[in-house]
């Protein structure tokens, strides 16, 4: 550790990983003082080791901050409200994640004068992105250090070789742990693997890759049923109709829906998609309780929301917030632009949703609402009139057609098909 | 039948059931000469039955006509390529339906010199406007009967037992099936069930009601792996790796995924959607096949196509030539128009899908493609440089965040929150 | 006048004319009791003759209305804040004006006990929807009369003669104005001109036709210069440079830029338009002060508004909102979606704009802003770095280029042209 | 010039200005060899004499290239059928104009076998990504020199002080015209200004920096008329009534335009947009021709293309057309597929507009078309029932209504204001 440091303090985002790890004894190496910050959003971690870990590498002060619940609250129960969704398959488990942990390392940077961050992000990835956008919206003055663009740290260290000899040198304990194919990145709400032998789009991931749920081949043979009851788009209880249990405390529902999503193997995809940068990229993910609320949450929207509210939401607010997100742009005035609709496309999202799950499948098995009447059993029936003059849709197709006999009629005469 | 007609011709779509026999007796009856026109588009079916049971009652002509195979071709692939999907869930199976059966029914009607064209379609659904919006641009001097929109007709046959009356007294044959509680429509695509005690949406469909396709948990529990090739978008192969069958005509194609995902468990839905005529209705959807095309086409676009182009097709094209569908406008310059663009999109979707199929589920396995090269395993690749600088991505988050710092140290001068 | 009314109160839209002079007496005729309901949202109109004129002919209560404060607070100003137009070309005055009268009418309605409603519109044109879906929005149970949709009446009066003589003998009062040969609807926001001599939409309107603004080639050889100042997108002062003239009341404010539009000769437009019912139709209109209101509130965003929430609104809200008030939509769940996101893109439109007004012409003179600070005059010079790294630039073309890289390699790999 | 060129060929877009004349002596000093491109895409140059001047300097070859009859057919009338405009005000001629000069830069240096290509554009605007993005597509391995972005460059010229001693020194003529406050870019398309005293978003442009176009206040008293004729969306006559001159050459048709506009005063805009690069800028344009071409051709769709698709197109194609343009995207697969619906967007729009031109003011008197029948005067017309129902309209609305009904009664039932 330099005696006298000269470069300033540096807040890194820290993991206790290899990357991090010698990214911290360098940057020390460097010059700079270095303070760890390690978020708690739900990954499976031994925090308290990586601390003092840190400690160990020189890091003169660490920050180990549980950010799960406004993790949920903030950004996970919105992006439910919104339906977020990129390229039709990513429900954005890390993107969600990014500007939670970002936020607080800002302020730990503030609060502890620093005038540098550091994150241990590839330089071809989302992540660098997303991390970076949101320090210089959160603090336009803040300098960034990322280590694996500058080319004194990406030409030393040129693979995972490297790391292990600069580690054994630094004297930074290696976990035992063989290194797996691939990269990951866990939180409260998904799992990512990437990079490794994942790169090629047509190998199939390896069974034991699967993490957070059990194969859908190996989830019981049982199904469990629950409702989800949600309050203006938001869940606010679960209740297992196989065991009574229910859920109602936000964080806690959340953690409940990942449990029964886990254990039936609901969740799983595999995609190419589209990095911000441009380049096409393989990505597996598990989006255990995620999946079922997303589920849930539209099939409640067919019962309570309103057709032209519907396809404008689905339009504007769900494309543009999921694209946002995606691409690192949370703090921004279009992102607060986006949201700004939220309340007004969820107030009458009240009711119950019934579900099933069985191996890998959310089914859904009925929905109800005590307070919403847009779904109108008699004026929908077929078999009732219901105050409906059926002449009134005589009129309302004669009106739609006038156009259209008009288009019909010049099609013809110029001979042309249908 | 009426000595001297003295009201006109009718091209009648015909089903063989009791609403439209009653129909075309009563037609008969108020002065019409009555054709009956059968479409077969895939739907179970007697219709050698059907026929005799139409010249029984007195039409002077029937028509069956075998339209499956411009259904699949020129209706049910551009909807895959496309990715249609009507509110998130509805895969259009009705709505793709009708273009194809109207067509035939005005060029039927146009040979024999018919004056009017008829249906059995209620007054409270979309069918009816899909009939008959069709109708009338393909024929803008049709008339068109619609009996369960004419007082005399609704206002006779109040009930099924009314119309099991007239049927006797008309020794119009009625089948002895005894009638289910609830209404179907079913083709080659799917199969719709709506009415009847589906209208209250918490109701659980019962288990005997889904017709096509196995029950997941009654699915065989060894899965199935195929590989669906596609060429511009459209399936040219499926090949099924437990067995070695190889199908490749497109019609077989389609009827072969057809049977993959019914014996799989694979495309039941429940959803309350919005009708046109803005009555929100529940209805339960067996789409099997093409729920297989849609997991395997996008897909197959992850690896294929532009992001922008992709993100610009899923904003416009999308979603339009699915509302077009859904509301009955196929035959309408709008669509004419959003689908200009379907061949600009698809140039580059070629290659194959591998799929698993298991109790319900369709599990991408991989991707590849012989031609196309916009993934590029190197450039995604983490671990390799591949061509590219770090220091790109520096710049390129830089020039990102000029306007982000702009507006960040705005929100701050004015005390805002992140 | 009956003695026993039996069919009920109606309040009928009445503008004094012939036309709801004559539907007024005709109501009587058929046995109902009759108030009457005049709406000043700004047009020119003698409307205490008017109200003598509806009492004579047997109204038994007429209320006049002054509507103009809440038009140009709760209607216009939040179109011009979305810079709301249809079609590029029609500025929506007609549709602004409909849900403030429409609203009243219903007030006044409920509160004289009414059970029906009643109005002088046509059976073609897009004034029928906008009040109708308006009455049954805010009174579901409301009953509605339209003359010119029934037959007893329309069959009865088939010109301008039949309706003459049918006043003569009610001794309906008569203007000795004679009649023009277009229809006009005037007020505070614009008049429009249609039908007539201007259904021919190769006929020029003759100059005579045009009554708010004077003719662009007689008005001053010289120019007047404003300066408009906005408060969150709502113009707040008009300051008249040649004068010195100032305004801050909303009404007065708007009445101000009126005159100044009228005597430049700003905002005459001549255009076919397409009809909620699919019917196209010739429109003529002069909208003078929301005229130079668009101009000027659309160039203080390109100041004040960050790019991509532009982008969004124009592509969302502006289009869907305009929408909406063409189609009579306004009281919708989709107009309070749509409008939910107006504030969320206002808060930084704040600023002067300086305009010269001259022959037809708004010509922006200049902006600025004292409190929004996106725009950087440093930053955005091409003569001084200002912070900016010319590399950045690099690297931002370099990672935008990655894709277009491989899709241009493609192309030429394939031998097609560019 | 260097003896042995060691560095490669270099094809430089050269204007004969002082800035390329140094960026031309500059590169030739780092040892490359030179070749000088000029594009004649119609702006105001004497081309001899810089070709003199760039071999006077060192070029070894001189390539002037006349591209204005393909920038007018292959990318000005494109972009008017499309209706193309940025940001609601700026018309695009900068950006319309970059493809197709670099398209011919990568051909020629193909032909001549360079590694590299050059352009003096600044690292602060567009133009830089527009031509870098063009290169990279046309031609993947190209290599770029930007030397506004090189800092042994920018840091030597530090001002037009530094190059004028530059030019000096190297012996290169330059012109003794006083330099003006602000920059400019012109094309046959349009002029911008840009830079200098125009940074301040609140100085109006000097009344003689407009250089296209007369001031309107100078522009004649007496207004030109004129009919524009176009088939599938392109102007193919302009007929001057007022002197008789009729033109149909594409070229010399969109010349005859600008004439006819910059006389009359016609095609002024001062706007602050959005670069792409996030940076906010003040630009001044002249649009002669292409003014008067907008308001046309829009008129005309108003007569002649369904209200659907125009909607549709200005959703999608008018609005990503026009980013695409100004980003510089121009070769890039969402291009293509952008504008793969022109042609049906534009299938119908055929026929005349009368104009009327005067002091700055395009004013459409009229349009017909011989061709086109979706106008139909009978059913348009508000005296004639023309085939139509007015009973239709009252079904219309009835099942218009219907949604707006249940919402108002929860409205009115949550006691919520309207």
């Amino acid at each position: 550790m330099a005696a006298a440091t000269t470069k300033g303090k540096v807040m890194l985002a820290y993991s206790g990983g290899l990357d991090t790890s010698c990214i911290l004894a360098w940057l020390i190496e460097e010059g700079y003082e270095v303070l760890a910050y390690m978020a708690d959003v739900g990954q499976e971690e031994d925090f308290e080791a990586a601390r003092a870990k840190a400690l160990k590498i020189g890091a003169t002060k660490v920050f180990v901050e549980d950010l799960r619940r406004e993790f949920v609250q903030e950004f996970i129960y919105p992006a439910v409200q919104a339906n977020c969704i990129y390229e039709n398959v990513y429900l954005l488990g890390t993107s969600l994640a990014r500007p939670v942990i970002a936020r607080r390392q800002i302020e730990l940077a503030n609060q502890e004068k620093c005038t540098h961050v550091s994150h241990g992000c590839t330089g071809k990835g989302n992540d660098q992105v997303r991390f970076e956008l949101a320090y210089y919206a959160l603090q336009p003055n803040i300098k960034v250090i990322a280590p694996w663009r500058i080319p004194a740290f990406y030409e030393r260290f040129q693979g995972r070789a490297d790391l292990l000899e600069y580690a054994a040198q630094q004297k930074i304990p290696v976990s035992q742990t063989p290194s797996k194919p691939w990269s990951t990145d866990e939180n409260l709400f998904h799992i990512s693997y990437e990079a490794g032998i994942l790169e090629d789009p047509d190998v199939t991931p390896p069974a034991d890759m699967w993490k957070l749920t059990v194969d859908p081949e190996q989830a019981p043979d049982t199904p469990e049923r629950i409702t989800i009851t949600f309050a203006k788009g938001v869940p606010v209880k679960v209740k297992n109709h196989n065991d009574g249990t229910e859920v109602t405390d936000p964080l806690d529902l959340f953690i409940y829906l990942n449990t029964l999503a886990r254990r039936n193997g609901i969740g799983r995809i595999d995609i190419v998609e589209n990095r911000f940068i441009g380049i096409k990229s393989r990505g597996c993910y598990e989006t255990p309780g995620g999946t079922i609320l997303r589920v849930a949450h539209m099939d409640l929207e067919g019962l309570t929301v309103d057709r032209e509210v519907r396809a404008q939401r689905d339009q504007s607010l769900t494309v543009e917030f999921s694209k946002i997100l995606y691409n690192g742009l949370y703090y921004s005035p279009e992102r607060v632009y986006a949201t700004s609709a939220i309340a007004a496309s969820q107030v009458t999202v009240n009711g119950d949703v019934r579900l099933k799950l069985y191996k890998g499948n959310t089914v859904v098995e009925g929905r109800s609402s005590q307070t919403e009447r847009l779904y109108d059993m008699e004026e929908s029936s077929m078999d009732v009139l219901g105050g409906f003059s059926p002449q009134d849709s005589e009129g309302f197709i004669r009106v739609q057609s006038i156009r259209l006999k008009k288009w019909g009629q010049s099609v013809i005469e110029q001979g042309g098909k249908f």
